[in-house]
């Protein structure tokens, strides 16, 4: 694109948009980082705790009650180390535990007592101690002596990673049994390294069944109103002397330094809440045509592909229950993705955020017109930026394609997995490794690996493997590829070679890949497994893909901290740095939304709900036990002062992302009222901006919580584990 | 079925849905005939006006200002016959004007002088100018002399029949140049001899574009919220004289006796709102076997039918806007009724109609239980309508197959014209004659079928002829039927018959149909014309289903008779009687409703929603000049006082069902504030019970009407004519 079409094009949308761009930032947008608390006038958001009271690292304070679950957020609710998160957080641990003759997604699970509590091996629990600003000691890397150039590109991406493993690495040793890690806050220029409490023996001792946990599936996933009881609780165990430990019938539980404490009577319409998380990731200070590649490449492409495998995965599972739990996480999380992926193709679109970002990019560079150097300088940026948005377009067919082979086709990932790590572990020095492959991470890798061979499924792979080739047919950089070039030259033969390929693979057996993982370069090359002959054959292009997608990142980094810079001095606000699933704040208050003219969605919905939703059919089947004490009116001490109905889930508009499911939901005092699990359709567009009409989070309700465990499950331990009586509600603390 | 299982089945009923069969009578639900009027406290529902100020055949009251237009109503807004009813009410007059070149239906129409009006020679216009209980003489025919025994079935159908049509003959002798009809209020019990005046110059005289007046299409028909501006106005004309007459250059505008007035300023949520029209059809006093028989046979034949046939012209007019016009009006009232029919389908399930009909059979049963015999005679008409409509279900699929092919073949039905046309003319006494070939009938029905022909397109009716051939295959009856036994006997063939049979026939030409029925019977008889003679062998048998027809319906309407007798008895309450087209009026106030937990519908939309749901392909598309104006917020005196916004339709609990479209909207004091145009999609359940959370009616708001009228096309003569100034929305009225 020339300088020329840039100008064109801006001042198009400037003349559009002035009136949106005047501020590009929101008063009441915010995911904020610990750092930023002191920022926050709390008590005008109606949280009635000061900024010490919510994270205090010489003392104890709020946030030591929450913690990271995997991917999600959790709650200590009980000074014996019980966690409450979403069923979908647990999801993976109920699926493992799950067998046709013992259904625990379909039946749910109520552990009665510690000895029955389930292993989740494959999950670990972080808590969040301290952080420390590392910015200079990591850029202090890519700054060498004046004499040479500054480095740049894959040279700067890797100094940067080396340095931040580094840093990890010796705040490990300064700090025995702690987890570090260097989080990147504004890429390219501002790094914080994080302390986290580790643990790793989780167990799992309640889940309603999916007809609760996940009532209304994909056709409500995304939607509001919701009538999802989408929670769970697991425990944390630690060594008997109170380290991290791995499972062992002698652990015992962690006592958290904080206990969140639960309010039984909830909150009403309009009630302040606030929510502590782990959000994942946001791309609100990217550019226009970062915005383009999102929507006219990536997000396409994950969406077509993601319908793709679930519809495979779905026909398969279809008369064969064991297959459909074998498929039924990684459908779930496709699926998730995908209409994820759709709405924010539509929220793109709506919410104009191409327009609003051309704009706000017109206006900044209107407002340095008086400083022409510093202009010039931004408007390259912005075009040396779209220079790397065009190149990973143009290479996504090949490079997409061929991640396929990896991803979609599960044995690929075993095999790219063996490939991948011996290549790795052979290295010397463990900082040369990728991250995944270094000895501190190593282990959990191989087993993440393990669990997810568990739920190989051939035929699937199969067709999964044909999909991927078909796809690859189309580009001549895989018609020329070493390993591929044979398969591809005669399409007639696909089908036949890709259905060889997986039945003659042994990389679904856990035995298989163990040993692979050991033998020596002589015996690994003389293993007769076709499949895994060509992940080898592919593993050096797919390296060099990675190295590739490093230099674009590190260069990526480079231009857009020195965007940030340039932004920065232009403008007086301070910014937020997007959500890096590091340990942010956010408030708001139980809000409803219009989201079309004439309609407006309330922000507490009802049992009466879940009734009237109830149609016998999956995702729609409702419980005998809830529809008999609905029948009764058997709400114990749960249900909504003025209605007399049970509440179900609640609606708010804080600014949250993926990776704040299983998020407390905390009224003004810091107790639980629910737990976040969704955002509304119109809100996934979150990750590219906040949006005061549009933006809601969805969370269940902590009444419908203590209903179904205590009232309708019978579930009393954990009610009284959580202090809170189903007779009375009242909670002693 | 036998009396024990209906016992078992009513109990059951019984048991589940006592607390909702207490009172089968809503004190809101109500279509009130002018005759009860006086019974309703209009004060309390915020009407400032008399009975007698509403309908007074003895002087000028309200309801003069309003009329009939075909299946709809309309109100005259000038003293010079100008009137508003919907855009869809005179969809059949702008598509019938409307060619390639200058297309009404996309442009819209705007005459601008009386010379310029366009005629609509299929409408007519009807005022009611009187009415009179004839109960006693239409029901003496069926009580003769106490030596004979009563008639039952056809022959006290037909006896009604031609009482009927002697008493409507009478009136009109007695009462030169009003038009009488004798309505049944009550089945088998109650009828009431309406006079009318009958015009029958009816001109377009401005008309929205459809991307206006049909904004949202199919997608929104039965939804709210709505953006749809279905209005338009025709103008009624009569003989200089003053008398009815057919159109003719020196025919003079219709001086109404009463204008409606328009009240500029709209109504807010709440208001108070009444409306006057003809409802079609409601079916609210019938058993729950006549619910099933909707529910499992009429119903879902009526939406498959017309989902086809709406497919099969969609494709024909894919690519040929000349097809595509022909078309239109079918395919919109089609889908109209398919969409209302999956409506009531699915209301039928969730408003538990068949479970709430049961019940009220039950109770009804219960509360007899003192007088055994009375209860028996009750128990045993239940039986016997069921019967009814058992054999109605068992004959559907050779009658309702049978019917296709003289209603979705567009040819067949101008061909069973013609041969229904010769056999009726030719009796000699008229009361004999089937009533639309009644000398007072028949150039009305020639001039339908024969507007009918113009939209004809063989290459649609091959297809339509291939799909009833193809279901008649499956019925045995049909396959044994003389004139179709030989085209079913080989399958394979039909296609190439089904092609022959529309390729030979004239049946779409007018001079050809027009010369038929003016032959001789020998030279008729010689005609060669495949698909005429099929048409002629069907005939006889389609003769005697219609005789069955009138034979169940007299049947029905005797065993109804009784049953509401029964019924009145029992119960204190009166009751309202169904809708039959004649003259009601309804009360309510502009209010919101909740679809769905979590969910609320606000009744007022706004020119915001038009913007939103604009998406430039059809049926979301807005006029330039919509956008203009809406960039420029030149809303005029239109704009909602509290937002600023530009209302655009108004949502109301008014009891409404078809033929209501068109119907003013009034205010308390009898003002015009809104066009009626449809219902919410849960109220298409309205037809067979009213519902407080459920029944909202749709009107197009009077402002928006202004606006668009006024301000976007700027038809100043129009508001210049109603007393409205779009400067400052005074009307002096």
């Amino acid at each position: 694109m020339t300088l020329l079409h840039f100008r064109t094009r801006t001042i198009f949308a400037l003349a559009m948009f002035v009136g949106a761009s005047a501020s590009p930032l929101r008063a009441d947008e915010g995911m904020f980082p610990m750092s930023e608390l002191g920022r926050i006038d709390l008590a005008a958001h109606g949280i009635r705790l000061t900024a010490e009271e919510l994270f205090n690292p010489a003392a104890v304070s709020l946030v030591d009650g929450i913690c990271r679950v995997n991917g999600c957020t959790g709650s200590f609710v009980s000074p014996d180390g019980l966690i409450i998160t979403n069923h979908h957080c647990a999801y993976d641990a109920i699926q493992k535990a799950s067998t046709p003759e013992n259904d625990l997604l379909a039946n749910g699970f109520h552990a009665g007592s510690r000895e029955r509590e389930i292993p989740a091996p494959d999950y670990q629990v972080r808590i969040t101690e301290s952080y420390r600003d590392v910015s200079a000691e990591v850029l202090a890397a890519v700054q060498p002596a004046a004499s040479q150039p500054a480095l740049t590109g894959l040279d700067r991406a890797k100094a940067i990673e080396r340095r931040r493993k580094e840093l990890e690495l010796a705040a490990e040793e300064e700090n025995p049994g702690l987890r570090a890690e260097v989080a990147e806050m504004f890429a390219g220029k501002t790094y914080v390294l994080f302390l986290y409490t580790w643990l790793k023996d989780v167990r799992l001792v309640f889940a309603p069944p999916s007809s609760i946990g996940n009532f209304g599936g994909e056709v409500d996933n995304w939607e509001w109103p919701r009538h999802t009881g989408d929670f769970s609780f697991m425990r944390v165990y630690t060594a008997p002397d109170g380290s991290a430990a791995t499972y062992d019938a002698a652990n015992v539980p962690y006592h958290p330094k904080r206990v969140i404490a639960v309010n039984p009577n909830g909150v009403v319409e309009n009630d302040a809440v606030f929510l502590l998380g782990y959000p994942g990731r946001t791309v609100r200070h990217r550019t226009a045509s970062f915005v383009q590649y999102e929507r006219d490449v990536r997000l396409p492409r994950m969406v077509s592909s993601g319908q793709r495998q679930i519809e495979v995965m779905a026909a398969m599972g279809a008369d064969d229950r064991a297959v459909e739990l074998k498929h039924s996480s990684r459908i779930k999380s496709l699926a998730n993705v995908e209409k994820r992926g759709r709405g924010q193709l539509q929220g793109i679109r709506r919410a104009d955020i191409e327009e609003r970002r051309l704009a706000e990019e017109a206006a900044l560079a209107e407002a340095l017109a008086a400083e022409p150097e510093k202009r010039s300088e931004y408007l390259n940026l912005l075009i040396e930026i779209e220079a790397v948005y065009h190149e990973m377009s143009a290479a996504a067919p090949f490079e997409m394609g061929l991640d396929q082979l990896r991803t979609a086709v599960r044995a690929g990932a075993f095999g790219w997995f063996v490939v991948d790590a011996r290549h790795e572990r052979a290295k010397e020095n463990d900082l040369d490794r990728e991250a995944p492959f270094m000895d501190r991470n190593f282990e959990q890798t191989r087993k993440a690996n393990e669990v997810a061979m568990a739920d190989w499924h051939g035929p699937t792979d199969e067709v999964m493997l044909l999909d991927a080739l078909f796809a690859l047919l189309k580009v001549r950089e895989a018609r020329e590829l070493e390993g591929l070039q044979e398969i591809l030259a005669n399409p007639a033969s696909i089908p036949e070679k890709a259905t060889s390929l997986i039945r003659t693979t042994r990389l679904g057996e856990a035995a298989f890949v163990a040993e692979c993982l050991v033998m020596d370069e002589k015996d690994f090359g003389g293993v007769n497994d076709p499949l895994l002959r060509l992940v080898s054959t592919l593993a050096p292009r797919w390296r060099e893909i990675r190295e590739l997608e490093k230099r674009r990142e590190g260069h990526l980094a480079q231009l857009y901290g020195r965007l940030i810079e340039l932004k920065q001095e232009a403008q007086t606000a301070d910014f937020v740095p997007d959500a890096n699933a590091t340990l942010r704040l956010t408030f708001g208050r139980v809000r409803s939304y219009s989201p079309a003219d004439g309609m407006i969605k309330t922000p507490i919905t009802t049992l009466e709900g879940v009734i009237e939703k109830t149609t016998g059919t999956d995702p729609f089947i409702t419980p005998q036990g809830v529809i008999d004490q609905f029948q009764k009116r058997n709400f114990g001490p749960f249900a909504l002062a003025d209605s007399g109905r049970l509440p179900v889930a609640i609606l708010y508009d804080t600014d949250t992302t993926g990776g704040n499911s299983g998020s407390p939901v905390l009224d003004g005092d810091g107790r639980l009222v629910g737990v976040n699990f969704d955002r509304c359709f119109e809100a996934t567009i979150n990750d590219f901006a906040w949006n005061d009409a549009y933006s809601r989070s969805i969370g269940v309700d902590i009444r419908y919580v203590l209903w179904i465990t205590g009232i309708v499950y019978s579930a009393n331990d954990l009610l009284a584990e959580m202090g809170v009586s189903a007779a009375t509600g009242d909670s002693p603390k």
